[in-house]
């Protein structure tokens, strides 16, 4: 009764995920493709190889970030178990902000070097304010009453996830406020920010409240499965 | 005996619609990637990204089109059960209908703020109809005398599919032909239409027949799940 | 015990066949869109989309010719349910020529129009001969004394598909030789083939073998899932 | 107790593969398409089709050495069975490596002519270090004291895997330094060892203990599955 009917929700998201997170590689150009027969010397190959960090830095940045939230949807979706409309038309406004995510990557990556200027760092952490606000949206619509969870999700799990959601968007609006101001600062902010969301729950959940800790001795099996972020029920 | 036959049909759909919702944001350009050194400054910044809004616009809309597609999709899938070739080969003309679309919506986004040129117009409400085409026939083949579907299909979901489905290649061929006179209101009902279809059938079956709404009150569990849409077996 | 064990490598090949199917898409030009601001009147856009023909062309062709061979390996893996380590690789050759189809494809449609010139029909042909190989190969290699096949895998079912096969090398070589001396018939036959691979081996059986109706009389239902083609079990 | 928790680990690795082993083929450019209307003689166009022989070989090269590597992951994640955070994160690491392989692919089948020019074997070799390291990192965390293995993995095959990985890393640094010194020796062991690694570690364990043959006598079915490689539990 209780069976899995995220199953083909999963499969297209992952989908996207793989093209979306691959997407920036088609930018990094090989020198002399274009220009076949015209071989370059070593001398002069290393230079213009060394001129492409721009894009490497570009798609090492959003390859992190995309699969970042992939670890994330994946994580929601241990404890998602139900489906409805909502929750599929939520799911794909998700999935709109993440195959954007490449564009002000790319952008945010050849104005790195520029504190001075702002426009990219906004655009950036614009971007990242509304994939907060989606992933925040679909996880509380679907963890509200436990609407759409499994019949034995774990409390402890779950709340630890709404916990981490929490602060998500407030933030992520505070670095996006921090890009018309000082860039630098919002860049940092936002890395920091995704390290913490690259973290399960359960770790974080370990630091705030190690004074409860008492709690968490007795941990069964299935509630460490749960809380462990990466397993699949 | 009864068990899902279509996995595979599924997983290479899936596949399918995961690239094409993704074409359009190639097209969104990343200004100054290609002469690498020469940085814009904000104020030079802000009105190329501005400029690449027909882009944007048109990412938006492909995106939402193909996602309400894949919801469609989804949602005949959760009754069809079983597969032959006819329906492999129906699935497949629909996929070339999908796949197409990111080139008529880039037109049409494009062309949106000139309403007297009714090419662009005529091209996207003309994949429109063959979709609406290819999703009847799809239907049609897999539910006359409940050929493909489980054995334990709800008739009352199976029945408010086809009721929808019934006015798709119809009202699709009436925005057609409008979009040779009045190009505005064809794309409006175009979107009416898309909205229409991305709600579950059996919320139009409530709004449609709430007369008759002595039958839907002994609705069991089974049948909800059915009706919902978006749940899978 | 007769598990399925080839989830993984259908997983693989749908996603490398979803991409191949939707790359020729992407040469299709949306006209104006890289000139923004500069949109052309419905008397100039026609002729501009009109003349697009020959990507269409080679798109529809494309996605026929990879459909109907993402049709053939569902059929293929229907029976084969075991994996090893030369499957991987001989279904690994497959997907390379598979991918490679839409290069030949879209050089045929341009120059379909000259039926003097060979170059594009021998290219597009040896592509198909060497598909055609690669199809017979994992077969052989599967179906040989039914090494990877599943334990109550259909003999008739397995049979049939093995003499549809029997054929398949020796037409394409044919064709192949056809192409340099007579561009339009070795088409026509290429696609007369292709059809003649889409249609389940059954349903072929039953034309060939029409006087020996009385073993057919006796399909039990389990055989007939099998032959069917398009089932999965 | 045992379930199979790496699915959706596996679903979008095979997305990424699918979608990385692909990208060359868009390099591959069809002659004339962008010049509609201007059709080649027989005599111009095979010159121009065997020019894009260095893409063709980038093409078969990335796809051969992607394809090998999937192996390598299927051929792991047969004995994984349990995720948490890490493995996801050496998981994403690895897919980043594999994705950026068609680059240093095309740059070396360009200069592949050129032995006197060592930058394209050295990014080569380079990646293909980075990609053996992130390889081993996964499978010594997973396999480390059975972490992440099913609860009846077969210690064999499991050792066989360990003992074929253990000179991954030094291997392809020799090659690596090779690059600097020697470009067709450092290219030629880097086949030798791609090819060693598409072998299943079965195969190499009965080369390299042929005279503890003594005990390989009593292998069991499962076994055998296991160390098979490319079965599927």
């Amino acid at each position: 009764m209780d069976e899995k009917e995220t199953g083909r929700l999963e499969a297209f998201s992952d989908g996207v995920f793989a093209v979306a997170i691959t997407l920036l590689v088609l930018n990094i150009r090989i020198p002399g493709l274009d220009t076949p027969g015209k071989l370059l010397s070593d001398k002069d190959l290393w230079p213009v190889l060394l001129g492409e960090w721009p894009m490497l830095a570009a798609y090492t940045t959003s390859f992190t970030t995309i699969g970042i939230m992939w670890l994330n949807h994946h994580r929601l979706f241990v404890h998602i178990r139900h489906t409805d409309t909502i929750l599929l038309l939520l799911n794909l406004l998700l999935l709109l902000t993440i195959v954007f995510i490449p564009v002000p990557t790319a952008l945010l990556a050849e104005y790195f070097v520029r504190p001075d200027l702002h426009a990219a760092a906004i655009v950036y952490t614009g971007t990242c304010l509304g994939m907060a606000c989606c992933f925040n949206g679909l996880w509380r619509y679907a963890s509200y009453h436990n609407r759409l969870l499994g019949k034995n999700a774990n409390p402890h799990a779950v709340n630890a996830i709404s916990r981490q959601y929490l602060f998500g968007p407030l933030t992520y609006l505070i670095t996006f406020g921090l890009a018309w101001v000082n860039t630098p600062a919002s860049i940092i902010v936002s890395f920091i920010l995704a390290l913490f969301f690259a973290l399960p729950s359960h770790s974080l959940d370990l630091l705030a409240s190690s004074s409860a800790s008492a709690d968490s001795t007795e941990v069964s099996p299935a509630d460490r499965a749960g809380t462990a972020g990466g397993s699949e029920g």
